[in-house]
């Protein structure tokens, strides 16, 4: 596969989507970022890396991050874990709390808010400093040995926390939150406020797409069967309520971040990371879903 | 891939499920079927195949046949069709009229209700005799001529209509039904009431698999790209509100119907129904969905 | 107390509120009608009528309609009445059917669309000629016998009506309408066809003020407590999202209908109906809501 | 009216009542009580006291202290305060946190918690020691000087405020809190904490009751006008989504609390309290509901 001569032929194509959607608000930092900023990084399970773009910049990676504490409380709790959390798409707007007033605080899936909140608090159950696990996971992932949170992000967050405050207060309030509930909160802005590159996000997901090379980093081990599982989360719940249309137009297992991030992979072919800041109503870089967009199309291979 | 032997281990395991959920009744004929039955077939791509228990015994499938009037609604439309009915999951049980009202008449996807009867508006629209163009649109499919409907079935589904006919109603008072309401309901109870074995439903979804055969039949054409659409449909919105348990433990494309049937495909590799009449409390057969998860488990493959 | 000096200070300050709002648009007729036109007219339970501007034109009672079925309903069935139909406010725009599905069939209150076919099937049930004893039983209400249906109203009710329809379905799947649906629409539809003047209306209305008379009205009899219960109804639920609004501005019970009338009364004291036939957003008549504030305001005198 | 002789037929037949309900379990001080104790009080508005059972036990009066709340915020802010709460009916159960959203921050009345909550906002804006100016402006209103919080059910509330803590933090993310989330909560559970007997309810509501004296106590002044939108608001929303029922059945403006207490007002003859352990599924007083619904249909005298 040329994927070197696709990502050229993406970046060509997405010029028409520059300017494109609208960065977001709710947190100062987010909207400093340079708009137009747009990279790719594939890495194959050969381990061989093809990139386009503004792939060495740094940027939040937000809910990326919810894929990196769903592996480790995974890894923690096995099964016992979709006693607490559960695994369907939520079909509502990614901050929605009628659903879990609904539900009883058993959160729809660990990638709306109330279920990160569910995976920060067993994470703080079973770890003696979480904050420094995560990191050196991420490291590991990722192959490196730099990545860390932006300070500024992750004090921004704090400070503008009340809608996640209100979720957590309501899942402790159906006893679903075990640990203080600030320690929670804090720890699930922390993750948020985690920097990376194009090409380290796109290392870090590698692992998830190749399920010959036995997962097992910094102390996290996954098998086989609950990589896929978390592929299949993704692939159902990545995306919000746009879930079902990644699905539809790209085809594969996917997470995106406020921040304009998405990664997807491929399994047994390989992962990809992209960003661009631009959001879609959605939440989701508008750049960034086109690209995988055109990427699965011209290489004619998604999972379906 | 030994198949055979893994259908048999399969078989051996199901025995403990055996009389676990119980028969819809929203119909009397569904209720009248030896509840013990199961039957499980597979054909792969080099068109082999691999069967187990009752796999030539005709049954009711119900939603199962969502799948086929979609591929005829996206032939006849093409890209258009995703006006009027979307891609994402719903979130709810099979028959809410919720989320059709605050969506404003756009179901949410094509496996619904509400959005099957869409399609079905549409080849009211497009053909002159759909009931008997899906006909012969599925005997080609499944390289057969005997498959029809069960009048019995056909008949009782017109007599327990209500809810159906209030969703017909509310759609035309969004303007997303075109037809006469009663030959929109009436195209859907029959396509409801086909009557399918294992064996023909196997053969009938391997061409949703195999992106290596062009997609024509009976006049139906669809590119690869489309049919692997309707894949990722079926992957999202392929068991209501069960879709990502679906997905989570068994990780392929799948449909199922109250009749007990399930059909899923691992693209590329092979097409699968399975057939047990108990249903569990979300409306899916209990056995027919332990068997597609032991299938992906014992094989170790899915699309993650 | 000053009725006629009180009600030309009224006409002067809603010439301010003149052109504010919009005519319904969902049925031709109710379109038509000069936008300017108002009325209103006070029967006193002395039987001292006080009138100003358009009292003897006709309009459409619409929803207003579902004062009189009420009480026929409640007449024949007595407290049974309420195993069908609730008496709680519904807290949702009038046409909503998600609270239909959510509480199974059973709607909130006789003032819902949902509800009042629910009332009609009753009458359908109780009587042999319902339509006729209808009109009956109003036109002794009001002293008169000229009170008839608009056929250009009705036979446009019939032809827009998709989302009753669509309701009443729902209502027949829930086991909640006995008789043929198309009866039951078809006696809905001519209720609200029916035409009365503000004068006629306060008429109809004073039995439902002077508990002291004894209620007995074309074979419909209804205890003083039974009266009353209609009027705390009309009073929670008589303007659909905007009753907790209607109740803390105005302060009587009361009912609303998109032909621009308006009915109240002040128990023991006098009945009022006013006119006018541009909405605000809730589909209540702006110069009649207002005209009734300021009457109560004046007179210094709700049932508060 | 022979008040005195109707209140012992009311406590004979309310024997038939004995036992039913349950007592509230979310906080341990009131499930402590003696569930067999009943008591009413009524005052007419001149002055005459008409009492039955145990109308001296001091009971948590929990919801009731809203409409006192209300009625001060409402002297400071006039109309402007129905900027930031709604006068609707809620339609839902009292902890319900959907609307709020759904109506972005806005609470549909000031009974519901979360209008309560904004309520309690207002005050800590408007007055320096808004906890003691409550107790000052109820022991004015009640005409003594011993009314006091329950320290037990005050710490205890605090200890059980996951719920109203999400409600108050989803509130300041929509803007409509103020002061810190901590004090605002803090009076709400002070507020709750109060302790009143039957005798001291029935004589601190006769003011809103009696519209011929000004309402104007520890220099919280109201108009007759504001004063009759308050019993507006309680006929409406004073009993959660049983405030249809208690219209419908008893006829009065009232407000219910989870202490078992009771309180109504029939304007310009009587205030009454009445309290009774025992709850219904709605949270409200059995035997409560019913002395009141006994007391209007044997006086035959409701505002209906």
């Amino acid at each position: 596969m040329e994927y070197n001569q696709i990502l050229e032929e993406i970046q060509l194509e997405l010029t028409s989507y520059k300017g494109l959607g609208k960065l977001p608000d709710y947190i100062p930092e987010l909207a400093q970022v340079d708009s137009d900023k747009f990279g790719c990084s594939i890495v194959t399970v050969e381990h061989k890396k093809h990139q386009i773009g503004d792939v060495l910049q740094k940027f939040s990676i937000q809910s990326i991050s919810k894929v990196f504490t769903l592996a480790m409380a995974l890894s923690f709790e096995g099964k016992d874990l979709w006693q607490r959390v559960g695994v369907e798409p939520s079909g509502s707007a990614f901050n929605s709390i009628v659903q879990l007033e609904y539900e009883k605080g058993i959160p729809r899936n660990p990638f709306i808010n109330a279920g990160a909140l569910v995976i920060a608090d067993v994470l703080l159950s079973r770890i003696n400093n979480p904050k420094a696990k995560l990191l050196e996971f991420i490291n590991m992932l990722a192959g490196g040995s730099h990545i860390d949170i932006n300070i500024d992000v992750y004090v921004s967050e704090k400070n503008t926390s009340a809608m996640n405050t209100s979720l957590a207060h309501m899942l402790k309030a159906y006893g679903n939150i075990n640990n203080d509930i600030n320690a929670v909160l804090d720890f699930y802005f922390f993750q948020c406020a985690i920097e990376m590159s194009c090409e380290e996000l796109s290392f870090a997901l590698l692992p998830f797409a190749d399920h010959t090379t036995c997962f097992n980093y910094a102390g996290i081990s996954l098998s086989a069967s609950r990589v896929k599982r978390i592929n299949a989360i993704m692939l159902t719940c990545g995306f919000y309520d746009e879930s079902g249309e990644f699905s539809f137009k790209v085809g594969l297992p996917g997470k995106s971040g406020v921040g304009g991030g998405i990664v997807a992979v491929h399994p047994n072919k390989y992962s990809v990371a992209a960003w661009s800041p631009l959001l879609n109503e959605k939440g989701n870089s508008v750049m960034g879903m086109k690209a995988l967009e055109l990427l699965t199309t011209k290489t004619g291979l998604s999972v379906f």
